[in-house]
């Protein structure tokens, strides 16, 4: 089935999101078989063992494949950048690209470490999306060109795929995302982002309030918080998510900005995110209440507040970890070890 | 100075820990200069900035190094699995170091994983330490010989060294050594090891109380609490913590039976386990306990209990993503990004 430009608008995605493939049984049948022979106490492999069989589950394919982890940085810059919500100014967007490209930023360190091919995709940075405090920050074409965007980058040779993302004001973003699909007060969903405090967290955290409720009366599901509030690069990782899912390609989320562009799937259809683990919880204090609202359970929680699919890129290697257990391990039999009494 | 073989009693080892070196400072000032240069939002990359200082004042070296991570394995068997305290046989602790040999246990993949240089060192497998319940586990001679294995192994071209275990009964030498150490009760130190529940479960708690109850007129710190209640490879453990400090090497732990070795060094002396990290939250139940009382909170916490230095093995990855971001990024000026307004 054509996967790629076929989508031309939200109910296009609202329509795929109701048709998404589930875990596959062979190879989860496979895994589950196998894990228990493995040289150790049944279980004692925590997390690992879940993470293999998830692999498996999500790939359709048993042993588990980690040869091939790949990482998206998708660029956007904000409107509502006008309205003072960063510690720093907007050109940083296009700078931070080009130090990407250059190979000097965090995700590259952490690529080259991890053996992760990195891509960087920059979505119309010279013309920011409208500030969503006056009005939709992107109509439906926007929206859905963003989205395209990312649902074309995913290829089935990908073993997992860590979204991140690059926008300066995109925290400002995720806050009204998360307010608006969740409710609550606005101060609970958000933060300092790159670091503001004091007056400027307090503006932050009025315009959130103020834009949520202008909104509100238009919205009828995430998919439409995601036009009104979100971002072309928070666009394309939710396109990204679910080309992952039509893929086969299990995918890694970061931190606030990525988990909170997919949770506008989950909220549209139930289990969207369901081959989606979350790399690691951020500091960003509104992004452990999102997880609980998407039920995931991050896999690291190291205090970083980075973005730039940092928190994902540092969980490959406990999923390349995971994978080489589960394959490489001898049986009880092979080994000539004694089970359990 | 002469450092190995050095060692003939206790009170050697009291003499050593009473004169440990501290954190480079002049290592630890380079790095404290170039990491807010980073193109990051100041302490975005949280615990992996921590942790590139943290290699750079234990290493005395800056840049850190993370190209010759190590593991060793200690292996030892217990007099105390008479008492039926474990849910595998004592002979698997044999088994499990001809797998290791061989490649096939999760410490080999793991290692393999990370690029960390494998050892393993089995201690007496033919001759069980003494069952603790009935009379001290070890006399002074036997554990000094268990230490000075440990510390032996440590070599300055190590740049972080991961150190771990094996021996069936040793979650129990790891509760009564807690007990001892901190009180409490027996059941708050005493967990289900390789999987004891029920009737088995209670006698083995029942055996820690028992057995610190009748071994602590004779304590006077934890030197003594790791003769009377320890075993070889946790007495080697204890060996390579006080070597890797005076060779500056950083260590990673692993989990419960890693960290209660440990503790008896820190108990001994304060400070003693300031160049250790632990690599990971067991999900044994004493050790999230025990960390708190050294003061150590874990890297990861993956609902793991196997040993084996598994623990410490999957942190190695945050170790090398953090050196690889310190030394690697480009600082503002290089990158020509705009630094915070």
């Amino acid at each position: 089935m054509p996967l790629t430009h076929s989508i031309t608008s939200l109910d296009d995605i609202r329509k795929h999101l109701s048709q998404l493939p589930g875990p596959d049984g062979a190879a989860q049948g496979h895994a589950s078989e196998r894990e228990p022979q493995l040289t150790k106490p049944p279980g004692s492999l925590g997390r690992l063992e879940d993470i293999s069989l998830w692999l498996c589950q999500w790939q359709a394919s048993h042993p588990p494949r980690m040869a091939a982890p790949h990482a998206y940085v998708f660029a956007g810059n904000h409107g509502v950048t006008a309205r003072g919500v960063s510690a720093f100014p907007p050109e940083v967007t296009v700078q931070m690209v080009a130090n990407f490209e250059h190979g000097g930023a965090a995700i590259n360190q952490l690529c080259k470490t991890f053996g992760i091919k990195l891509n960087v995709l920059a979505l119309d940075l010279d013309t920011p999306t409208e500030d969503f405090s006056a009005g939709p920050a992107m109509n439906e074409d926007a929206c859905v060109a963003a989205f395209n965007a990312g649902l074309d980058v995913v290829t089935d040779d990908m073993d997992v795929l860590c979204l991140g993302e690059m926008g300066i004001g995109n925290t400002t973003s995720a806050a009204a995302i998360c307010h608006a699909l969740y409710g609550g007060d606005a101060a609970d969903w958000t933060g300092p982002g790159t670091g503001v405090g004091g007056d400027a967290m307090t503006a932050k955290t009025r315009i959130v309030a103020e834009s949520v409720l202008r909104h509100k009366p238009d919205i009828t599901d995430g998919l439409d918080v995601l036009c009104a509030l979100g971002g072309r690069e928070l666009a394309a990782i939710a396109g990204a998510v679910l080309g992952a899912r039509q893929k086969r390609v299990p995918v890694l989320l970061d931190g606030y900005v990525s988990s909170a562009a997919a949770a506008v799937l989950e909220a549209t259809m139930p289990g969207a995110l369901d081959h989606c683990l979350v790399g690691h919880a951020s500091s960003e204090p509104g992004h452990l209440r999102l997880l609980e609202k998407i039920g995931k359970d991050a896999l690291l929680n190291m205090n970083m507040r980075l973005g730039e699919a940092s928190g994902a890129a540092l969980a490959v290697g406990l999923l390349k970890a995971a994978a080489a257990c589960h394959t490489g391990m001898a049986t009880f039999a092979e080994a000539g070890v004694s089970d359990k009494d």
